[in-house]
């Protein structure tokens, strides 16, 4: 026994989402048909909308619907600085941070032989290209703190050095507001490795 | 700083979904955009289907699309015996015994005055006029055992004793596999006075 067919399509359509298994999925139903069906309705509008228009940017590969992405046609930004960063997501912590007025390149993931993700999936040739212009002066590697992330930071650092172009990566060390005892070893190991003088 | 404007609204819209935070909304968006377009195209076709078409059973108040639910609809079902359910779910509950072979009334809630939900959101009329018919020869009331839906079953049987009808609610008691030692007072206290000879 089960539900009426067209629930039963719909239980089973949510089950795309991530993070969303049976019983969410049927208490999203009928959260949806008895409590807000305009949500619902706006919700399936905007989803169908964005799958059409939403693309990537031509220049730092981000998710968006124009052409070339707002940070990328922002005359105000230093387009000499170029920060290398995984997701979409990434760019925004950057942003939040406030502290950063270059523009950015999005790999849209990471180098992941076991899953078959090469350096073409993430861009490289877009990236040859974009350094080929001669406008860029500083990449800065902000690629995730993991194995993956780091491994992708030094295949675009080696690709870099072929040219005149600085190559930075964010530091790595302890982070603000935490207790040493409570730090892996590993992180204490690159912080005391990376100390400065103060 | 934010996201392109309809990576945005498609962010907002998820939040209607329960249990849906900024996070995962933002984890979602990015997941159907870049793995799994297909799958959130048809999320947006059957969601709109569903919206459009799903109404509520004439005879049970179930959610359906069809006028009569497939179950009411069954002529090998004991349409002498109604079980009056809280939701849906409760139905699939029930089938899903496999023991029961009657048909249901759904309230689609439970009573709450300071919610304004009062006797007549919950389809008292239709219950009403389906006792009127004279089909029935007993109705169960499966409402949840807490307090509300305790109530609603103490008003549903009320009604129903005005006419030659057998009353009768679900069994109170210890749930099988548990151990006594961690089952709640109350339950306990239930199980002690609804003892059965074996």
């Amino acid at each position: 026994m089960s539900f009426s067919p067209l629930i039963n399509h719909l239980i089973t359509a949510l089950r795309c989402l991530p993070g969303v298994g049976p019983k969410s999925a049927q208490r999203m139903v009928f959260h949806l048909l008895e409590r807000d069906r305009e949500g619902g309705r706006q919700l399936s509008q905007i989803l169908e909308e964005a799958i059409s228009k939403v693309g990537r940017c031509e220049q730092c590969r981000t998710l968006c619907e124009e052409p070339i992405c707002r940070l990328c046609n922002n005359p105000a930004r230093d387009h000499s600085l170029l920060c290398v960063v995984e997701t979409p997501a990434d760019v925004m912590a950057v942003e939040h941070t406030g502290g950063y007025r270059g523009v950015y390149f999005v790999l849209m993931g990471h180098l992941s032989p076991l899953d078959g993700i090469g350096p073409e999936d993430l861009g490289v040739s877009l990236f040859r290209s974009r350094l080929a212009r001669g406008e860029i002066r500083e990449v800065i590697l902000a690629t995730n703190p993991t194995v993956e992330g780091e491994a992708t930071a030094h295949y675009f650092a080696e690709l870099i050095k072929e040219q005149e172009i600085r190559v930075t990566r964010i530091a790595h060390g302890v982070p603000f507001g935490g207790e040493l005892e409570y730090i892996d070893g590993g992180t204490l190991a690159r912080a005391l490795l990376g100390r400065a003088p103060i």
